[in-house]
């Protein structure tokens, strides 16, 4: 599957590095803020940092597999532009978030609301394909 | 992979809906009980759909190659019913949670203890045929 | 796929294995701590047990693809060699983190830097195979 789709294996890459930057941010703010582990409270801004990097494994939970869908049913671009654009909204997120808890909303959309998008347009495609 | 295994996307496609609406409810506590990002601690209503949304990440992620792996062992319908009972399962643990922290048992059985059988059972397939 | 890297299927069975450990191990420190759902927090040996897990889900989400890329990438040895060595890790991280919380830097090393350096190492060859 891979094989044949390099550009959403470009995508699942960039993905997974995005992914990556929120865990960094994390650390981050663990520093800055002076949030010893096992503590995941304390000072707003670790606690916006560390939703935020929540939140990415909760979206990625649910990215990872409609981008395996969307490669199959719709093809390789449309599954890599699904992907960089979900990649490029939980940056926005992460950095969004960091700033104040409002500022997270454009990345919320670019991410979060495209897969729910994506999910109901897979359902579509897979039914209108069988009747 | 898919293409061989209509049943077992469709109970994919049920799996991730089932995970949307925990995150759904999560949202909608947050507006019933006034608790505002970054916060994910107050009210025990809230705390308990929170809670039930992030047992269903740490679920899912268990789920997801578990039903891989049944496709690809035990067969289209066998994965796929693997699926249907989880799904259900989870969304009686996100309302049964909701009521109260003692509800969810039912669902916990019929996901969370599902996995669990589902990968030993697994494991004595691969053993079986192997030797 | 699982066919033709019956090692990585092994390792993966043994990462799903290392994981639930990480959840009974949770579920043990809420009867030895007293810690009832929906708190996740209380005695910091409850906390420490919790956030190994969660830390697990996390490293797990990154996990999964990375050993599908290794496998596609470097062959069903060298991914198991990858999925192996990370289980080890997580083992030894949740063991150490329940010791005291400085005690998880080994398992981090095994799992979670090892996962980083795959995946700049998957990025590297795919760039050297296409320039």
């Amino acid at each position: 599957m891979f094989e044949s789709h390099p550009y959403t294996v470009g995508a699942l890459l960039f993905a997974l590095l995005a992914y990556l930057w929120s865990i960094f941010r994390v650390g981050q703010a663990r520093g800055k803020y002076g949030v010893q582990a096992p503590a995941v409270t304390g000072d707003p801004g670790f606690e916006r940092a560390f939703r935020a990097q929540q939140n990415t494994v909760e979206q990625l939970i649910l990215f990872l597999p409609l981008l395996a869908l969307a490669a199959w049913l719709w093809g390789d671009r449309a599954a890599a532009i699904y992907g960089a654009v979900w990649s490029v909204g939980r940056i926005l997120y992460v950095e969004g978030y960091a700033r104040e808890a409002g500022k997270r909303a454009l990345g919320f959309y670019l991410s979060g609301l495209l897969s729910m998008i994506v999910l109901l347009a897979l359902i579509v495609t897979l039914v209108m394909r069988h009747f």
